[in-house]
């Protein structure tokens, strides 16, 4: 444990994360871990409500950088955030930060690859944003959303980053499955001035996923993210390392 | 214009509420008397991007007290959250301060009650929230989220405060696609002993959840949640603001 506690620390300081060690540990802390610990009959505290406080220090951040530093209307602000704060990009930012290599996990999550899954990734990131907050206080941890996020801002912002969805779970379901998935347009479910489209996706001939949208394409791009999140969710709980690649174009 | 600000000077000391008169100014300006304005030539802007900025403020200040005050999970943290945050709380505590007077609103909203109207005043809470944190700091937001919502958390914990989904989702749909849900009990799928009541939330007669409950009433609330909050993510990731409709209680 005293080779971990100086691992920790040696990751805050590779990573200017001026911040309590207890807390750092805290926020990599995965619910895996901590189940284990607790059966042997320590308490110990997993990162989940961290990475709730972290989540929303998250949308503060950028909220907030947003306002101030793009003229741009709140639809805008929106659909920027959710690409900046989405699960693809906060991993591929807690990788870039090394976070995988000092989590504390499960035995299983150990075996079937969890140090380097997107969603306990992203979740690390935001518990430790959460950890800062409480450690340093709220301008602190904006800077370090800046200094880590400003870059994915400035993309998105350029079109330059997008949550593709269709390509991601075309690329999901051929690497496990083998096979393409389909769409196929319902209905406008909305009224004529109002418009809102109704899409259904298929594997394997099964439907997946049912996703909306003011256009066709919103309303693909809602039914592939939803079928990717099933399929994926689907081939965890079977324990199979999903295969794919990560797509952010 | 004056006598306005006259006014709305003594709103904020009502209110004590130390900011600058000229982020309040903004945040009382409605998009329907922005409008109204810009078509006369000149340069105002409404208070979206403040509502948008106060959102985030609110929802940190709600995770921060829940954190720090109260020893619940993040899944009891993520539901509380969601009831204090709700447009009812937040309009009830804006009819509190009285914000309704001081709205700047088009003549269109004026005549159909908008001083009044839930949505425009819990906007109009969140866009004051916003203007107090770009004025003070966030500390101060959180202390003014924490005076006028602390004793909505503590009911919402005691399950004093619960959310009608039904009326909510009723509201959503109503005010975006203009009809209104219809509810269809399918079957007890528990045993008569222990009864598991079934029923589908259908919008424009497309199935957009299910529910489950001991009672039909709680099977509807739980379709209604499912559909309200699936609706919801939808119109955001489209960027697109939700309108709620007006409710009449």
């Amino acid at each position: 444990m005293k080779e971990y506690y100086k691992k920790v620390q040696e990751f805050c300081k590779k990573n200017d994360l001026d911040i309590d060690t207890e807390w750092i540990f805290k926020a990599l802390c995965h619910s895996s871990y901590a189940n284990e610990v607790v059966r042997k009959g320590m308490n110990v505290e997993s990162n989940e409500r961290l990475e709730f406080l972290g989540d929303a220090v998250l949308a503060l951040s950028l909220a907030d950088l947003l306002y101030r530093e793009y003229d741009v209307d709140e639809g805008v602000m929106s659909k920027t955030r959710a690409v900046v704060a989405s699960e693809k990009v906060l991993a591929e930012v807690a990788r870039n930060m090394n976070i995988g290599e000092y989590l504390l996990l499960g035995k299983g999550e150990l075996k079937t690859g969890g140090r380097g899954r997107d969603s306990i990734l992203a979740d690390a990131f935001e518990a430790i944003l959460g950890a800062l907050y409480l450690s340093e206080g709220f301008e602190i941890a904006r800077n370090f959303v800046k200094e880590k996020l400003g870059i994915y801002i400035e993309k998105a912002l350029n079109k330059e980053l997008v949550l593709d969805y269709k390509t991601t779970l075309q690329e999901l379901t051929q690497g496990n499955l083998g096979v393409r998935p389909e769409y196929s347009y319902i209905e406008n479910i909305g009224t004529p001035q109002n418009k809102l489209f109704h899409v259904e996706v298929r594997v394997n001939g099964k439907a997946l996923a049912v996703g909306y949208g003011k256009t066709k394409k919103a309303a693909e791009q809602d039914a592939a993210r939803k079928a990717y999140e099933k399929l994926l969710k689907d081939l965890e709980e079977q324990g199979i390392e999903p295969k794919n690649s990560e797509r952010l174009t």
